[in-house]
């Protein structure tokens, strides 16, 4: 076994990888991407490798040089393997995994047990596989599927290869399937339900593909990052937080599958199932609730489809201990007025205070209202009136006032102190008509392009909704950045993606004069 | 647009990638794997980034290490984008090239245009799709299929977007789809067909999964590397060669579509179709035979499969004007005896000297004969006597001297002085019986873990194959090592994947006592 020393090399790559030495290499009859081991001491870690290709060596060759005899440890691998400069460290071909032999099966069609998921999931949290294969992974999940048995070894699998938080008493949670702008919901739902007294401890994500998570809109308003123990002190507290989930190492898969998917743009069901079931078994969540917004450009486009899933949330749900109810929401265009962090959090604020758009109102009671008829603090049919009353009566403003405070934010701000990007230009009606769509996918290509969610005062804001009468120069769309480029490039987004649509509206001239 | 300093990395990654330092990337707000467009002067390059997260830069920190104002440049990008150290560098934020798109709409199941996917082998070509992207792609290949509009747009694409060589004259070939262990017969057919008179350039592949490819088997005889023109003078003073395919960068999105199916195990038919002609349009063959290896551990496995495939071959092939055969063989075993570089070499050659197993006398002479008729230089029936009289009579052995002179080796080598691996083990039949089952895999498996292709003089012989009866103790399998080590991972390997079976051998005794 070839001992060599290491030779730090401060670059992230995204993958546990080491440098060799073409000679090194070509002495163990390595190719780039093979497998190594790597062992000092007690400690050994799996990592690929790159290929340095001078032969000579010199000292005043340029950076980033991996000389025979030297092992490049790039700093993703460091954390798990931590060395010093000019260590020495065993260095062994390492043979795949067995967990690639399980993903070939799954391609070809076949069915894994729980033992080939659970290895599945380990070695992809130890990054023993690569994100190639983590793809072929995830893709044939996407194509060849998974039965019931499947998702829920994958759950039980990607809880297990993380932490769980056991917080002593039974709590309830909310969660969106995602896809639909502006949906803000959540920073009305923690307050009404914390408010009637159920522990709702909220962890939410920053935005992946969206122009802001619900971290990222909290974040205005509080800050989100804690550690456990401080997540249960805000829950014993106030009933309730709005915190981010991403530093807990909760279901630490998921953010490893994300890092595949999002590139593809895939969003395998088994894997959507899996993921949002297993981060609520981690925190011993007992009731959810399950917004399935349903509509053209949402993730789920059909009712139909949107049943089955729900019923697919609700068997895995009975069979990790967790009772899942899914409200099907609207998704065919995005939730109240606005989308970007600030403006979405200056809207969940006027909301409370009284002033917010019915459909927010509407959306939010009927799902906190819904936890409320699960653990019988309303009759089947009272749970939506029960959580209006608690937004009407002001109790659900307030129990949000202890919350930012408890986050360590001013529970004093107004809406008009939260900082919006000073650089606007408005969409108008180019005719008078109705709104016959809000485009969706636009409205989130145009927000991202104005800076959301990075720009916190940046996104979109909605002057009219779909069937609203508009008539020939109404303000339809305002964009907001915070920067004249930003604001530049969104306008050019919104010329190629028309954000909404006036029925009777010309689409096109033809011929163009 | 910010303007960098170049730092040369001299590392090999396998992607074209950049390193930036984590402030620099933040201010393009640009997140690791992000695409950038660099340019200097007129020349511009796309590039991946990996992060540098070092912010106080020192002069004697450790190496690979990008400072705030630096762009570390990756040996793989230099090819491509030569730049010396220091030099200055603009960089920009780089769209995400349409192809991606392209990539999705497949991936949803849609039919591709001819535009669309030449744009996704340019972008595979000149590396502005990430090999996570490439693999989207394959996948999506393998799971929902491609129409033949859509695989002859893929072949052509993979053609322009590479070298083409035109022998000015008709030229013929052959090609396997490949899966079968020890299928030495080009070293028979081209010496044959050459012999009759016609112009056969058989570029051939290294081994990339199997214990030896066509171009690894001929080194042992004759250097395999050429460079066209060198190519044009062989094909013209001899009829035919054996070269190594790889240099002449014909249809190079083939080599990046391999570098993907192969860590994924992944052959996708559209892709095998196009690849395949892709090589052969690329040098203006008119007529192609092609061996479509057939059974148990094959490629293909059923004849129904075969003929669909043949089916799909042909009619590719006319659309490319190239005439195509298809000449399903047994593939359910290994051709001929042996398996590895330099015992195929010494087998094909004794075989052409008139001492060969009648095996491959049979499938080589029928593939050769097939071209004679396709050609007109047989009638239809009579192609395979007409080639066994030019094996019989010496003169595939006399051509093939001139080839294995013409290519820089000597032809006077005698069967006996190729050199073998000296280290050996006999497996035996452990019973009396009739051997049932050769199996393909262990014998690719052990063949390569004794060394093959790398190499040369390891691998497996047989002495006997499916249906021929032996007596306890008679040998049935030799492997073949350079080196002890090897030997022993060989004899591990098939420890666990028997590469035969006598029929009525115990298989396990249960309980084991």
């Amino acid at each position: 076994m070839p001992t060599l020393k290491a030779k730090i090399i401060d670059i992230t790559t995204g993958e546990k990888g080491v440098v060799l030495n073409e000679q090194d290499a070509k002495g163990m009859m390595l190719r780039i991407h093979d497998r190594v081991r790597l062992s000092k001491g007690g400690a050994n870690v799996l990592a690929r490798i790159d290929i340095s290709d001078r032969i000579v060596c010199r000292i005043e060759v340029s950076s980033g040089l991996v000389c025979p005899g030297e092992v490049g440890i790039y700093r993703d691998l460091l954390q798990d393997f931590p060395v010093s400069e000019g260590e020495e460290v065993e260095i062994s071909p390492a043979p795949t995994p067995p967990s690639v032999e399980y993903i070939r099966k799954k391609m070809r069609g076949q069915t894994l047990t729980k033992g080939e998921i659970t290895q599945i999931v380990k070695d992809t949290v130890t990054h023993s596989l690569s994100q190639l294969e983590v793809a072929a992974f995830l893709m044939a999940e996407e194509y060849v599927g998974m039965n019931m048995d499947e998702i829920e070894s994958l759950t039980r699998a990607m809880v297990e290869t993380g932490n769980t938080i056991d917080f002593g008493e039974p709590v309830v949670d909310k969660h969106s399937i995602g896809g639909v702008p502006g949906n803000k919901v959540t920073l009305l739902i923690v307050p009404i339900v914390a408010a009637a007294g159920l522990k709702i401890p909220k962890t939410s994500s920053r935005a992946i593909t969206s122009p802001s998570g619900t971290a990222d809109t909290m974040e205005v308003l509080a800050p989100v990052e804690f550690s456990v123990s401080e997540l249960r002190r805000l829950l014993q507290k106030t009933g309730g937080y709005i915190a981010w989930g991403g530093s807990l190492n909760l279901a630490p898969a998921d953010d490893l599958f994300i890092r595949v998917e999002h590139p593809l743009s895939i969003d395998p069901r088994p894997q959507m199932l899996a993921s949002i079931m297993a981060k609520k078994l981690a925190v011993g969540v007992s009731t959810l609730v399950l917004d399935i917004p349903t509509g053209r450009g949402a993730k789920v486009e059909s009712f139909e489809e949107a049943r089955k899933l729900a019923n697919e949330f609700i068997e895995l749900g009975s069979r990790l201990g967790i009772r899942v109810r899914c409200g099907l929401t609207y998704g065919g265009q995005p939730v109240g007025h606005t989308v970007g962090p600030a403006l979405e959090a200056k809207e969940a604020l006027e909301t409370l205070m009284g002033r917010g758009p019915n459909s927010l109102i509407e959306k939010s009671t009927a799902l906190a209202g819904t936890l409320f008829e699960m653990t019988g603090l309303a009759p089947r049919g009272g749970g939506q009136d029960m959580a209006k009353e608690i937004l009407r009566s002001g109790k659900a403003y307030q129990k949000f006032r202890e919350i930012i405070e408890n986050q360590g934010g001013n529970p004093n701000i107004k809406p008009d102190e939260i900082p919006l990007g000073e650089k606007r230009y408005i969409l108008a009606a180019p005719t008078d008509g109705y709104v016959s769509i809000i485009n969706n996918s636009a409205i989130n290509a145009i927000a991202k392009a104005a800076g959301a969610p990075l720009d916190k005062g940046s996104g979109v804001k909605l002057y009219a909704k779909m069937g609203y009468a508009v008539k020939k120069g109404d303000p339809v769309v305002e964009i907001y950045a915070e920067r004249e480029s930003k604001l530049k490039e969104a306008l050019g987004v919104a010329s190629r993606n028309p954000p909404f649509m006036i029925e009777g509206m010309l689409l096109e001239e033809v011929p163009g004069f």
